[in-house]
C-alpha cells in the first residue's frame, strides 16, 4: 500500500518550526514497508487543505495529516476532512470530559473555543490523546484511510504508536522488524567504514546509519513473511555488528546512555553523585530523565562558583588559585569531594570552558575535564570539544556518561 | 508573487534526514513577502519529479527545487527540469573546470560520473557553488521561474544568499519586518482570545500565534515600501499587544525566559541558588544555557535523595517524615535551606512527582511544589501539571523561571 503525509500549519510554511513529524512518520512507514512517494505541507486554509487531501488520495490509499487540531479558528484540519468525506461533525461527550479534566487539573481557564476540539466527524474512530487536549481521528471510507494527528510531537508520537501503527500493520503484507544499534566513542565516518562491506552488500536486512551528537546509531531492518523469518534474516548481521564494535556498542532501540548507566549501577548496587561545573546540572538532569534513577542517584552539586566548589565539595582554595577552576586538579578534587560529602560509591565531575567567552590561548573554549572517583581512586580525562556552548556542554554530558559506562563494565 | 518549495530525495521520504532546507527557504521567502502555500517532498524518480514540477507551477510562478544535483544516477533533478521545459542539456566548460579544481584541492579521485554535474540546461543561468561540486541553476521561461539548488545545507544556504535572494528581491516590491512577542502564564486559547479582535481585523501587520510548552508566542509581521514604513505599521499593534498582556509578556525575538531572569538578577545585583528535586538539575542547567550566568548563579543543589535534602539544605527529617518529600513544607525548607547554605540572595526550590511511577490518589503524578525564598521570606505554590515525565519536569522549570521573573519585576 501507498501512503502520503500531509503536514498542516502555516507556521511550517513560514519556516517557524521544523517539520520533525514528517521525518518521524516517514521512518515509521518505511519500517512497515508502506511506500511514501510524496509528502505535502499546506497552510491552515480550508480550500488548500481540501486540495491537498484530494491530490494525496489520487495517489495513495492512506493519508496521514498532522497539525491543526487545536482549539482556535485557524485549526481546521478536522473540518476540512469532514467536508472531504461529506460527513457532519458531532459533539463527542467522552472527549469533552477528558478535555475538561485536563484543564481542571492544570488550573487553567477554559474558553468556549475548546469545545471545538470535542467535535468529531460522524462515524470516525477516535484516537485517544493522553498528552494533550486534541483527540486524533481515523476516517475510513471507500478504501481511503485518513488519520488526523495533533501537531505537537509529544502528542503525535504516542498516538501514532498506540493507535495508528496497529491499524497500519494490518495493511502491510510483509512483516518488517528493525533494531537500532547504538554506538558511542567512535566518529560517524569511522563507524561507517567499519561496516562498509556489510552496508555495500546489504539487501535483507538493510543498514542505515544516523549520526547523533557524540553517538552513531545504525538501524537494521529485515523483512520476511512472518516475524520469525524477518528476525532470522536479521540475526547474523546484528551479531556481526556487535562483534565489530565491541565495547563501543552501548545499547539498542530505546536504550539511552543514561538509562544504561542507571541499570549498570543498579545491578551492581552502587550509588552515584555528580559534581558539575560547566554542564550546569545537565549531567544530573540527563540521569533523572530515566525513571527509577532515585535508587542509585543520591544527589548532584552544581558548584558553579568557586565558593561553592570549596564549601560544597571541599575543593582546596589553593588548587583553584594555582591551577584554576578548569583544571585536572580541580576536576579530581570535585570528584573526590562529592564522594566524601554525599557518601556515594561513585562521584563524577565536570569542569570546562563552554564558551562563547572565557577562553584563552592556554585554555581554549571547549577544554573540558571529566573526573571519576570510584572507591577512593580518582581518574581525570582531558577533552577538547568542538562546537558552540550547547554542543560543548552536550558532548561533556555524553562523554561523562560513556566514561562511567565503560568503567562500570570494566569492573565486571 | 507565489513560490513553492519542492524537496527532492528518497532519503527524505524514508525519514533518513530532516528537511531543514525547506524550513530555511520558507523563512527566507517569508522575509521577502513571497507567499508559499504548498511545499512538496518527492523521491528521486523522474516521472514523480516531473509531476511535482507540473503541480507546483500550476499554483505558483516560482519553484525552488532542492537536492538531486549530485553525480550519481539517482540525481535527476536537472534532467527532469530540462525535460519539463523542453530544453537540451549542454556541457558547461567553466563548471567542469571548477569541479576539476575542487577535486584537485581535496586530493580526491574523480569519476567520469562527475562530468554529469557540468551538463546544464541550454539557456539557464548558472548559480555558482563555492562549497561543493554541484552548480545550481535558474531557468526562466513563460513567466515560470525554476531554481535548482544542491541538497547539502552548507552548499544551499550560501547559494541562496549569493545568487537566489538577489533575483527574488526584484520580484518582491515590499519590505517586511517582523517581531516575535513572547508570553508566559496564559494558555494558548486564552491568549488568542485576548487578541481576537486584532487577529480578526489583521491586514498589515499580520499576527500569528505559536504555542510552546507553557509559553505562547505571537509573530507580528508588517510590510511597507521601506523598513521605516513597515515599522510604522507595526508599532501601534505591538504596543497594544504589550498593554493587553501586561506582566505576562516576558520578551521578544531571541529572548529566553532564563535569559530574562539572568538579566533581571544582574540589573538588581542579586544572586541566585537552586534546590532541585523533581527537575533533577534542569532548572539550573536552563539558567546555565545563558552565557554570563556565572555573575548571578552561585550554585544548584540537586537533592534527589531525602538524605541529601537533610544534609545539603538542612531540611528537617521530621518534615520529610510527616509531610513527605513532595510537600509544601519540604519545598519551603528547601528554598530557605539553599539560601542559608549558599549565601545567595534568592533561593528557588522544586519538588514534585514527575512520574510515571510514584503517584498516589493523594499525591498524583504531576503534583509539583515550587518554593521561592527572597531575603528570608518564603512562598510556595502548588501545581498539577499534565503530561509525561519530560513534560512535567519541563513545565516545572518554565513555571519556576516565570515565578522568579514576576517576583523580580514586582519588587521593582
Amino acid at each position: 500500500m501507498t501512503a502520503e503525509i500531509v503536514s498542516i500549519g502555516t507556521e511550517l510554511l513560514l519556516g517557524n518550526i521544523l517539520n520533525t513529524n514528517a521525518q518521524y512518520l516517514s521512518c515509521e512507514l518505511a519500517k512497515l514497508g508502506i511506500n511514501v512517494f510524496y509528502e505535502t505541507v499546506v497552510g491552515d486554509n480550508r480550500s488548500r487543505i481540501l486540495d491537498a487531501y484530494n491530490t494525496a488520495f489520487s495517489r495513495a490509499e492512506i493519508v496521514i495529516a498532522t497539525g491543526g487540531l487545536g482549539p482556535t479558528g485557524d485549526d481546521i484540519t478536522k473540518e476540512a476532512a469532514a467536508e472531504y468525506f461529506g460527513l457532519e461533525l458531532e459533539f463527542h461527550e467522552p472527549s469533552w470530559e477528558k478535555i475538561c479534566s485536563i484543564f481542571k487539573t492544570m488550573h487553567l481557564n477554559m474558553s468556549l473555543s475548546n469545545k471545538k476540539q470535542a467535535m468529531m466527524p460522524v462515524g470516525c474512530t477516535i484516537l485517544d490523546n493522553n498528552n494533550g487536549t486534541a483527540p486524533g481521528c481515523y476516517i475510513e471510507q471507500d478504501g481511503k484511510h485518513l488519520f488526523l494527528l495533533p501537531g505537537p510531537p509529544n502528542e503525535l508520537i504516542p498516538m501514532y504508536e498506540n493507535s495508528v501503527a496497529p491499524i497500519l500493520r494490518q495493511f502491510s503484507g510483509a512483516v518488517f522488524v528493525s533494531k537500532t544499534i547504538k554506538i558511542c566513542g567512535i566518529g560517524e565516518s569511522k563507524a561507517e567504514e567499519m561496516l562498509k562491506d556489510l552496508i555495500d552488500a546489504q539487501e535483507n536486512p538493510t543498514i542505515a546509519p544516523y549520526a547523533k551528537t557524540s553517538e552513531v546509531w545504525f538501524r537494521v531492518t529485515a523483512s520476511g513473511n512472518d516475524e520469525s523469518e524477518a528476525r532470522l534474516a536479521m540475526s547474523p548481521v546484528i551479531d556481526e555488528i556487535y562483534k565489530r564494535f565491541g565495547e563501543n556498542f552501548y545499547g539498542e532501540d530505546d536504550d539511552s546512555l543514561a538509562g544504561v548507566v542507571v541499570k549498570l549501577l543498579s545491578e551492581k548496587g552502587l550509588t552515584l553523585a555528580c559534581a558539575e561545573s560547566c554542564t550546569g546540572g545537565s549531567l544530573t538532569s540527563t540521569l533523572v530523565d530515566f525513571p527509577g534513577v532515585s535508587a542509585v542517584l543520591l544527589e548532584g552539586a552544581v558548584t558553579y562558583s568557586n565558593d561553592a566548589k570549596v564549601k560544597r565539595l571541599g575543593v582546596d582554595l589553593e588548587t583553584l588559585e594555582s591551577f584554576g577552576a578548569v583544571s585536572s586538579q580541580t576536576a579530581s578534587e570535585m570528584a573526590k569531594g562529592i564522594v566524601v560529602t554525599s557518601g556515594a560509591d561513585i562521584g563524577v565531575s565536570t569542569t570546562g570552558i563552554a564558551g562563547p567567552d572565557g577562553g584563552s590561548d592556554e585554555k581554549p573554549v571547549g577544554l573540558v575535564y571529566i573526573g571519576l572517583c570510584i572507591k577512593g581512586e580518582v581518574t581525570v580525562r582531558e577533552y577538547n570539544f568542538v562546537g558552540n556552548r550547547a554542543k560543548v556542554r552536550n558532548r561533556t554530558v555524553i562523554t561523562a556518561l560513556d566514561t562511567l559506562r565503560r568503567e562500570l563494565l570494566a569492573r565486571g
